[in-house]
């Protein structure tokens, strides 16, 4: 049965013969394997040019901030998964990677998708303006200004500020940066709360000053979490507390529906 | 609801305070964004230290050479998801990765037990003797030898090539490469069959030679094709295929169960 | 570390002691196992009430309407992932499970969130006056209007009118099929063309005329096609496709991509 | 790229025209809509017969059985993904599904095999012979006894004792609720501890006793707890606790990790 109305019968990420594996026009054996890192590896498999150096260190950066923050819902939810099902490691990173959704991790693109606007709208107007108009029709829109506010880093998020000096280091233009440095300075008079811009935010802001594409913002702390799940599940196979953390979790609900007659409720 | 016994309470990941985020002993910040590679902080997150520098060339390639081979089950069941769910890229993610399974990318970790286990048993013998036993223990529990033989790479895998001669370019020691050929070398007289070692027998022989940890084999092709599969789902955006590929699927299958009477076909 | 402010503490669906399972305030042993239906028993997890004859009829129709419908995209995902990953019967479901998106079987949610719209604007004017508006403002947003049009059942969808007719077998009011009705009446004049009514809007249709609620529509396919997709993958351990299937759909795309000097393409 | 050797390329679950879809040899919309409940539609799904009411009563009473008890960790998997990830209700329920792994519900599966191989073995000799030599081959390949023993019902697994007096009620043959019991009766003598049948091994007993595939067991607790499931996610709507859980999983575990030199712990 066909559905929707595809145009489009190719793809131009890869192809081989028996003897040659092509990606995005190089031929891996001889061009890529040994001679380039994972990470300049991903630029080019997303961007389909390698990274120039600052794009390869600000990629790395992000990719480092994002990767690990202990014990964190996905991070729970696939140590669960995997004492439950260790039979099958991929699926346990799969109920992880699930976790990496538009209140949580997703926020990095969201806040892309912002400072993109922002940044668009500046070109006829001025950054001020452009910024107020942005958040004034997310609010306006009962939507969330993505990237700002931390529960624990209330001060400064300490990985924002060293993303910034990691892509001013690298001598990247600073459009999307100064974004999000201007959509900070308007929050507290538009929601009467100071609320510093977080990892999520900054993500986006070097990545875009890099170059890289916006409709992939997603994959990196995708990409990077991926990683941190594996070193949980590697540390779950010896030190297990898969069940130890649902039954903590468990004992913090309390049951409130209705009772059959004569239940007594056991000790936990 | 305690279930099983699980008696640790702790992990040594992460801890943090609402200035300095602490990763393996090191703080995040400070000591590594910025200032270490992606790859060393896979590295560094799955050991506890960071690696030398043939350890980290050798994880890059193996990265490099496992994450994109084209439009494999696992990138179709993520671009198909994709264009049913383009609310969830990291649904989409997620079900490629479930493709990481025992018969495809999963060799990597079986082919890693096993050259493990030639080995370790090569300790009280020598090579050969040791290879033999454990292929023929294989054979007899009728499981397959894993990291053998390509679908399409008949002659040799050249990426299995290539991750051999990295490994040896970086200086490390080839105790398992040399199983991994011990164990080619066997494969005709065992099975009849010519069986060229692919690059789920490569990536564990260069990574175990690199003391890579075998538990977290495993997560080498689930990291690396997360990348691809954000590469494919990044096209997906703008080249969407994936109903395409089921449509094309789905004709080459007949029908072949009962009609009810009166059933007329219809045509496709 | 304390994400966002969640108030709850507590949950009305199980407590159980050493010898009671209480589920929403009855003793699952002595008062569900073998006395109701699962289809009685999911309708009770959802309402906290056995539903009425009506309600289950409804509610068995929908069930039975959605499970199944061929090679879908969602199946093919399941089938392959099977294929590479056997060990993890669970893991196919859930790739098939991801599947079940806002472009596929999630327009049954999208559809009931527009039916009880116009339901809700019509009280204040006519049934009519209010699908105009409704399915007006969903153009003027550039959204689709969902559960209308099919790429098979171009006449009718045979699923939608058999639902209609059991619904009013079992004596429902038909406020949201009136509904449903009037915004199919719509659009020729709104689209140009003629869409009936599919699957997908005549599911929460029946269903919310039934009373059951809005937020657990999506769980309806999901639900149904979970029986699907293990009947699929119980096929797939005899009859295996799933690699069929994925070099069926490869073949059928083309590579655009450039190409290193010198590559030779081979045969499939 | 051709990926192993398949042979088959048909399927017998389902085929349509624009006017009719046939499901195994039946009309979906004139033969099975509104006419069979969906716990009948799961067996002819599965099995290609429409059930008798012995069947459809023992599959009904298994389904409801082990679809709902309270915060199991697949539950808390999929409310902690839900509210991360509130945009993909299915990726939340694929996350909950991913835990119906080997140790937690897929044990009824390998009960399943094990009640089959002690009836198998008991053809040629007696059944006290054939558990006695089934549950020996189990422990001497270090694998658990599946399907005995419960962390909270340990004097009896009350909905263990009602499945089986659902199959007597219903008229089924006991072959393999005797083999269950048979094995429950060595368990003392080889263990050392009493452990009484739980669900998991109740399950298949009744379901191969009326003739179920045993291939499809393990989908039985899959495709109820989907239900369930979706119960949960529907209360995680109005009443959130996926955070809450999260948080209380957390502070139980502590960090044993190395802390960077002035590193001043948060308090929590």
């Amino acid at each position: 049965m066909k559905i929707g109305r595809q145009e489009h019968r190719s793809s131009a990420l890869s192809t081989s013969s028996a003897d040659v594996i092509v990606v995005r026009g190089k031929d891996l054996c001889r061009d890529l394997i040994g001679k380039v890192s994972f990470t300049e590896y991903v630029w080019f498999l997303l961007c389909g040019e390698l990274p120039s150096e600052a794009q390869r260190r600000v990629l790395d950066a992000t990719l480092v901030a994002i990767a690990e923050h202990g014990l964190v819902p996905s991070v729970q939810a696939a140590r669960m998964t995997y004492a439950a099902a260790p039979e099958a490691l991929q699926g346990a990173v799969a109920a992880g990677i699930l976790g990496c959704g538009s209140v949580i991790l997703g926020a990095a693109e969201s806040a892309g998708k912002m400072l993109a606007d922002v940044v668009e709208r500046s070109r006829d107007s001025n950054l001020e303006r452009a910024a107020t108009e942005v958040t004034r029709d997310l609010r306006a829109a009962r939507k969330p200004i993505p990237g700002y506010g931390h529960p624990l880093h209330k001060g400064e998020d300490p990985r924002a500020t060293r993303l910034f000096a990691v892509a001013t280091e690298a001598g990247l233009p600073d459009t999307h940066r100064k974004a999000a440095k201007q959509v900070e300075a308007l929050l507290p008079a538009l929601t009467g709360k100071t609320l510093v811009m977080n990892v999520s935010a900054a993500i986006p802001a070097v990545l875009l000053d890099a170059g890289f594409p916006l409709g992939a913002l997603k994959g990196v702390p995708i990409l990077a979490r991926t990683a941190s799940l594996v070193a949980h599940l590697l540390e779950e196979q010896t030190k297990p507390i898969g069940f130890v953390l649902s039954h903590a979790a468990s004992v913090a609900i309390d049951y409130d529906g209705a009772l059959p007659d004569g239940f007594v409720a056991g000790k936990e």
